[in-house]
């Protein structure tokens, strides 16, 4: 049996084998109820799951297949069931015989369900096109007998949920086995787990791709998995764990939308990943159009094997993303003798520029549907490389709303120090902090953007008590004593907070983007670490002593010192037993996000302790 | 057209008419998701779900019809959504023809739905039990556009959700029109309304229920309703603002089950009140067996009349509960030579005595049914009535632990003051408010106990922090200084609470019994009145002058400098304008749940304010 790409049919070819040939219609996270209370983006999930059931429809498919994420919530709104609800009642049901048998045993399969039955087999709906889908990370289940919104669509006969682990210790994956005349399919699925620990039972061998009974080969082989891609410390799953089982791996959770798959030479896989359906960030990676893809697997008796190809089809509703970086060195650096203010209006209209040729692009492209929203979504990334204390963003909100969908936060300014100042590797940049925090992995920015945005949104009086009041008159006192600047204060609070933000991130309870969830685990994570005064204070004077003792201002040495093994909970940094310096340096730079904490004005600041501090970070700010 | 009790036929003669007789199971708060997370009581409510579905297949009803609050909560868990799905599609789905016919505009009767038809008029569903529901007060529509876990049923065709208003100051209750032969019923409903805006569009002639077009008389009326059906306030709909319309009204919201129905002379109507299908309150009135109701209406085509009859199914599986009242004066009063610690002990075993006499009254009431859970609830109330400062009620737990359904809260403590010290009609009596606090509609018994048990769970130090520091500060310098003894402090409190739990019950805006919504609403309501603090001294200092003035040890008055005609959100009481004192007092002491403030003890009191406190409560604590 053969998969390689040499096999692949044309697309022209397709009608070779028709009765035989599985169509499917492969999407992911769709992520419903996405950004429903806004007023411009709160249809946009429902219009484009709309498109993705209409071209089910339109070609005729056999089944739709969902990497995970159908819901942006764990909990969704009701409107955000109810919609999706209406959408799978007005496309999947109706007379049509799906001709489609199921011949693995459905009690393993949909062991988890009140009814373990696919649905078309239901006499008493009428199935004209069944959506089966694992759960993502969003959507997963929770709970003393763990549930979430798919088992409810699945009760109700909408969807066939499969790929739902009980044992989170042992992962045992059952394929289902479908059959179309005498072409035979194993869908393997698994619903997302929290990746480390998936990581873990892959490397104690403790998930098993169980075999179709009998000629194994003869089944042509799919695994759905709903996982980070990209690698980043054990936080993914590498491919390579998947073995040579699987011919396909569709690769949900990852929101690039790509439109064509990769081969895995290693393990003789492809690998089809189609991203989301919807923005749900505005990184690059969001901002390349959306596809879903089109699934055609053929059997070709004469010689018992398998091809299959990948037909991606674009999507015309989503509302368009685009992302542009600027520079604004030679502005800041040819200034000649404009003031601050002067200089400001210089670099407003400079971007305001900018976003309005976005605009004129974004007005082009578009698809022409009258469904894709008319307002872009645009994200211009002002980068600058010396002191400047920059505009603040929601400036240029004003000027832009009703042309964009996002005036709030349209651009993001972007400090890019040079490195070469930077002698020590394991050195704390906030510039490198906000490179590697723009890795590809749209799901690893939203935790993200929640996590930022809790600190970001909190007014700035929070965002230092952050350190207790007691830390913070110490921090106070060191750098008077030692004739620091209040720049040192922002960077032990932005220490501080990735040291927090880390506990967060490593924790495997945080798997969802629910910002309530992620706020607690945020307090509970401070208390946690703030509990120990005692060393928290020699953190900070080791950290004031450190700097005092360097020479490069921009760096702050983190040593040993730092270590932070008591958070037991967290994962080492790379495969080799890491040195303390590493681990806690890798994490400083790896996933922190250093935006400087000494912005923004503290309201409410009544006590004296913050009336200093207010009065000393105001030194920084503009 | 006659539906007078004298009319009515008998049980023996109901296969006169079959083919038209319409036969429908009547249920209502079946709370789907009450106590989900209790060990012993969590699947209480799905199991008698199921009850209720498996009579109604086994009646062979025509339609289920539910009077409101088929969830619990607004915004159900995944575990309650998925548990009611699954029992509807196991028991409404199915090969049965439905001999009903709807004849009114569905568009008009559904025009809130995507899907506006009833469900078994879809060919893709295949339905053999239509249920029909209103939304009550626990699961009613929320959000821009008003949506609730009852769309999200009808959107999957589990069930007909209808009576849901859309503007919400003019209602037109449009009838559903069904026939079954030459049987015509107008079923008509109305999903819960805030009680006084309800009855303030009554009064302002803005409900309207349209009438069957052409011969109104021909058709037999139902209206199901869910609201206050007990008079207090504005906070009820009087029955005779119903008019003459209706033949029969369900009404669900009430708790207490029936199995009569009660004759409006008046205005010629029945009403037929299930009650619950579970006890969600320990109230007496939720202390009588529960029931469904199997109505049967017949046409009489020679008579052109119909007549209908209700016979009550008594339900199999609810958990029992058993309230039982007990007075200790004798034991306080006969104490001996007993020390406190020696008369508690007397008391504690004639309670325990008395609850283990009802756990053995149970056993012998238990259905037999396997499905009744075995430990019932119990509330014992004690009452006394001279100085004694009780055992913490959650002692008798440990006893009871496995032979109870509640072991936290068997007792309840009461104590019943001697009316004849109270010369003051206005007087402040917290026997008098807590016998008001038990007026028999448990869902207002049910916001009350949430707001009770925020303040009775709530430790020491936060309950006493309902005062801001500096009026505490006060009233501890007004009883130094006017030699009051401590137990004026509770009373301010108590006071203040009650003034706070007033603004909360008066709000509208609070109308459902969800915990974070009702103790966000105190945290407002308490903000919001202690905003004013030169105010609120000013009422402390009344407070205790007019105390200090009172002879009665008992009662504090208040007179008019304590109207709190500031906060416009409140109604009145009564129709007639009200004096300022009337309306404080009322409110005082109608709605406050006077328990004392005194007991339990503050934790981490390290302000030196609060030492004073602790030390100064501890006085009047065992």
């Amino acid at each position: 049996m053969s998969t390689q790409p040499s096999s692949l049919p044309t697309l022209a070819s397709q009608d070779l084998l028709p009765e035989s040939k599985f169509t499917i219609l492969v999407a992911s996270d769709i992520h419903l109820g996405y950004a429903e209370k806004d007023v411009l983006r709160g249809d946009d999930t429902y219009t484009t799951f709309e498109e993705v059931l209409q071209i089910a429809r339109a070609k005729d498919v056999d089944f739709v297949l969902l990497g995970g994420d159908l819901f942006h919530e764990n909990k969704p709104s009701s409107k955000a069931m109810t919609r999706c609800v209406e959408l799978l009642r007005k496309y999947c049901l109706g007379s049509k015989d799906i001709p489609i048998n199921v011949v693995s045993d459905q009690e393993v399969n949909f062991n988890h369900s009140y009814f373990p039955v696919v649905n078309y087999e239901d006499e008493n709906l009428k199935i004209c096109l069944p959506v089966f889908s694992i759960h993502g990370n969003h959507d997963d289940p929770v709970g003393k007998e763990p549930l979430c919104s798919l088992d409810t669509l699945s009760a109700m006969g909408l969807v066939n949920f499969f790929g739902k682990y009980v044992n989170i210790e042992k992962i045992d994956v059952q394929p289902l086995l479908l059959e179309k005349e005498e072409n035979k399919i194993a869908l393997y699925g698994l619903g997302a787990v929290p990746e480390e620990r998936l990581h873990r039972l892959f490397l104690q061998e403790r998930v098993d791709f169980i075999p179709p009974e009998g000629n194994s080969e003869r089944w042509f082989k799919i695994f759905v998995v709903h996982q980070n891609r990209v690698a980043h410390g054990t936080k993914y799953l590498p491919e390579k764990f998947l073995g040579n089982l699987p011919d396909l791996v569709v690769w949900g959770h990852e929101h690039e939308s790509f439109t064509e798959m990769t081969f895995n030479e290693e393990n003789q896989f492809y690998v089809y990943q189609p991203g989301s359906t919807v923005a749900t960030s505005l990184c690059p990676g969001e901002s390349a159009p959306k596809h879903v893809g089109l699934v055609h697997i053929y059997y070709d008796a004469e010689n018992d094997t398998n091809s299959f190809l990948m037909e991606p089809i674009p999507l015309k509703t989503t509302r368009r993303l685009i992302c542009e970086d600027i520079n604004i060195d030679n502005l800041l650096s040819n200034r000649g003798d404009r003031d601050d203010d002067e200089l400001n209006q210089v670099i407003f209209e400079f971007i305001a520029d900018k976003i309005q040729d976005v605009i004129n692009m974004a007005a082009v492209e578009h698809s022409g549907d009258p469904r894709e929203p008319k307002e872009p979504l645009i994200r211009i990334r002002a980068e600058y490389s010396t002191d400047y204390h920059h505009l603040n963003p929601g400036l240029f909100g004003h000027r832009f709303i009703g042309k964009v969908a996002n005036p709030k936060d349209l651009v993001m300014f972007k400090c890019k120090r040079n490195r070469s100042n930077s002698k020590d590797s394991e050195s704390f940049d906030r510039g490198e902090l906000d490179e590697l925090m723009e890795f590809s992995v749209a799901s690893r920015c939203n935790i993200d953007d929640v996590i930022y945005e809790y600190f970001a949104n909190t007014d700035e009086r929070n965002k230092l008590t952050l350190l207790s009041e007691k830390i913070m008159v110490e921090a106070i006192k060191e750098i008077v004593e030692k004739e620091q600047t209040t720049d040192r204060l922002a960077q032990a609070v932005d220490f501080f907070r990735i040291k927090i933000h880390d506990m967060v991130t490593n924790e495997s309870a945080i798997y969802s983007e629910n910002k309530e969830e992620i706020e607690k685990a945020i307090k509970d994570a401070k208390d946690k670490y703030m509990r120990d005064e005692a060393r928290v204070l020699k953190e900070l004077k080791h950290l004031f002593t450190q700097a005092s003792q360097s020479n490069g201002d921009q760096d702050m040495t983190i040593d040993d010192n730092m270590s932070d093994d008591d958070f037991s909970t967290g994962p080492t940094v790379g495969k080799s037993p890491p040195t303390s310096s590493q681990v806690s340096t890798s994490r400083a730079r790896g996933r922190g996000r250093g935006r400087g904490a000494g912005r923004g004005r503290g309201r409410n600041a009544t006590q004296s302790t913050q009336g200093t501090l207010d009065s000393l970070i105001s030194v920084k700010r503009r």
